[in-house]
């Protein structure tokens, strides 16, 4: 069985790590901000190391869950780095939702090392994490795959290899684009069709029985913009950062793509009004304050100078 | 029982008008192509008239199911239109994918007459037609529309009331304008990820699993595109018409919607390269066109003219 | 020497009026707002109407200059409207920056009575006006123009006939929403550049000796921009309206026009955002505010939170 | 006086580098086809290296001028490339149409060897650069920049310090960017105009009166659009990447730009549909094609196939 590091300790990785810690893994753990580590082996049983090159000492995997493809790429080098201690014939598997650019220098690095790599984004929230239910998106070789698949299924139901390495993060940040954007233009849509007198339960009723229909428009929308409840869930800059490696991808491969790019720049600003703690569906707000009504509910909070939180 | 009649024949209203043909309705039919009336009536029991105003005769409901609402405007007058010999009381049901505007114009040219009129355009597709499961969205005076709800019932699974008149109309151009962006805006991402070296058959496969599914790239991608098949089951000119319908109705209501306009532009440019018989999923013939790589497929169609590749 | 009624004393009717005041001409003027028609009356020789109507008794010419088109129409009728009194043979001569679909009802209207239509805006601004220099874009019959166009020529440099009625009010819509796209365009460019560490004195500079330059870019931001002076000599609502019309034009011609209709888009937010009574040029600071960074300034206004005006 | 080496014998390199070849200079040339260097020695002094390195030797100054900062970049290293022989202290000058990011990775490559470097890029066509009149904008040490200054004098009638290594790119860019979109922009609106009856000609007449004006819409358009002429000096090739430039910049900087990236789009849609070797002017071709008519002419080159109208 093999040995393991699980390093970034945020609302994925936590209940991704703790799928990972039987005793035959022989659990190490690193976390930037230590309070999270100690909380983790409070209830978990795994040993916290004091550096990334701490943790990868002897590990046959080293498995990383950060915000982004730099940060990864940040714990590489120097003395407390990964590199320094990371032994050959290891692999990395980053479940980082990244970028391929990245992706590709870091394996290029490690490969130097010989060190595989993986760029494994997972998609599910974290009710499919704390339930080991995800869905891993792949990119990297498949032999490499097939040696830490075992490992991979402990938080993954659908272990999917999409292509050479940086495919994962590619697949990864089209379908949160595509998120964006229908959260966004069904918000355009309801705030006109509000104006227009047609009550947003009603829209989404007959929306969601007919071609129109969206995941956002399916849940997000009757269960967090309808009621107004907004749980931070997943956060508006990170999906802006999502938003904008798709984007990237398409500008790349020379793929017109005005939509995408549109919806790059319209989560751009957004994040950039609602700050780094809103959720992502709050971006709907924006929309609402530009149309000046509200989805699904009175005009309370609409209003362009009774400020835009 | 009230006495029907039905005017407008086309792949949509003739299975509507055959769960019409109960003995009670007295079905009177009228199609401008005099042939597609033969065919009805050779299977169906009904009764064809010599022009609207031989169909509006004694009729208590009329509905209409036409391409346009200018269409519907343009049966009202002369002496074989409708407003000829319709009777005072009567209700006039338009079943048409229409503009609220159109509609708004018609409802004050009828109630001058004393008839009743609700926009109630349909979805659910030439299948829900003939299974009698369609939503039908209405647009106008509650109190006529539970005259008519036992009619309406007889194709309609669900009857939903969205507003004053205009407001079905305006909830199907919504619904549609979201179909229409889901299909160019995950068109442009699977293209994009193809060029990457990711298959759609798995994009797919994870997308559907994940936050950026939709109803297109659930059943349209899987069935039509990936396959080739791309049935002509709706028109791509008049899915054209129904997103400009829903842009036209958020600039009319001043709600910035930037993903809407520039859905609208997209559709207007594929409906001119691709002609008025064209399936409205053959939009994203122009995004692999544009992109230069085929969704799902071998590279041979995606070239003009054996070009830029 | 025909007579001559002048109706909407705005910034620029007011000097266009006075140019017209000659003895042959026996001015009248109307103005809703009756202590601008006193003000004007007190310099220059004119007679104030009590009505529409009473200004038209016995014109051989009746000129209106209002904001947007409707307001023409709705002084047609009633019993102090302009049919009352207008006689058969007069020419209506609207300078309103107006749109070809209401001065063509208009123009309708009036040939019932067998009155003349020319749509005729102006460009050239309050100088222009006051200089009698105007560009007068004419749209309607040769023949019209003729018999008017001593007239016109008593506060136009340059008449010039575009075609049928309503082509004048496109054409300045297009010239509005050309002015709109620069202005926005070189905000982007500017405040980009600013936070690359160009100052914007520099860029200008160089984009006015190189192939980027532009009426804006040469005039506006040098003048207004960078000086921080946003005169308010027109007003952004109304630059909002023209560019409204402009894209309703290309999307009536179905003519594909993503930056048109983006630029519309982009217009109405920052009318939204600015108020009323914002000048049109002001638009570059919603650009700064989204993009963070003030163009040849100081930061001191930039920031989000310190309230947009 | 410094001793001078140019590389890139393009369009715009050549007559440049013409004003170079005096005594003192002792002006080296290289040019990957070496026909053209035997081209310009037999009307112009100047010696024929037959590698950057052997074209370094000794040099005081190196100047470059090629399609994009990775060809600048790949003529660094190896055996033959400039590094192997550039003296410490002499600056490489780059006058490029660049990308600040290249840019400022060859400036640390060449720190590292105790070379210096400015990015020069230039405007003004060939018709400046063969009246030695170009705006040269500079991005790099101040210091530097005296140094070479009396150099880029030959040829350059402006000389802008921008700021620091790649400001002289982003702000080339940025000009570029605007140029398109006034293309695409004007076009928008021309063919419009167009189909609703007004000649490009009146429009251009009255645009260019009025404060819609720009650099295309009184120069390219009535030269080049409305007489069909289409001359061939700068690629659509070379706009599409330098719009591109542009898009990055303002991503990069984190402004919301739509227009630009909007821009980015069209002109990676007409640079694949019309090649490599289209002039920019012929971008408009695209708008025709896509709205239906010709800008100033008959209908004779509108479609692409005999089709859409």
């Amino acid at each position: 069985m093999p040995r393991v590091a699980f390093i970034g300790l945020g609302a994925i990785g936590s209940p991704m790590a703790r799928h990972l810690a039987i005793p035959a893994h022989d659990l190490v753990i690193w976390n930037r901000t230590r309070a999270r580590a100690d909380d983790f082996v409070g209830t978990t049983p795994a040993r916290i190391a004091d550096s990334p090159a701490a943790a990868a000492i002897d590990r046959d995997i080293v498995i990383t869950c950060l915000p982004v493809s730099r940060d990864v790429e940040s714990l590489l080098d120097g003395p407390e780095g990964l590199l320094a201690t990371m032994p050959r014939g290891a692999v990395l598997v980053d479940c980082t939702s990244g970028d391929a650019a990245t992706s590709r220098r870091i394996a290029a690095r490690l490969a130097e090392h010989g060190i595989g790599f993986l760029d494994a984004p997972v998609s599910g929230g974290v009710v499919g994490a704390e339930q080991g239910a995800l869905t891993v998106m792949i990119g990297g070789d498949a032999a490499v795959l097939e040696r830490v698949r075992p490992v991979l299924e402990c938080f993954g139901k659908r272990i999917v290899h999409c292509g050479d390495v940086g495919t994962g993060d590619s697949l990864k940040a089209v379908n949160n684009a595509l998120l964006a954007m229908h959260i966004w233009g069904t918000a355009e849509g309801l705030v006109a069709l509000e104006k227009a007198g047609v009550r947003a339960e009603v829209a989404l009723d007959v929306i969601n029985a007919s071609s129109g229909r969206s995941n956002s428009s399916m849940n997000l929308f009757p269960e967090r913009v309808v009621t107004r409840a907004f749980p931070r869930t997943f956060r508006l800059a990170l999906l802006d950062k999502d938003v904008g490696i798709a984007a990237d991808l398409a500008r790349e491969q020379r793929v017109p793509s005005p939509l995408l790019q549109l919806t790059a720049e319209l989560f751009r600003i957004a994040h950039d009004e609602l700050g780094e703690l809103a959720d992502h569906v709050e971006a709907v707000r924006v929309v609402e304050r530009l149309g000046g009504a509200i989805i699904g509910g009175p005009r309370e909070d609409a209003s362009r100078d009774g400020g835009h939180e």
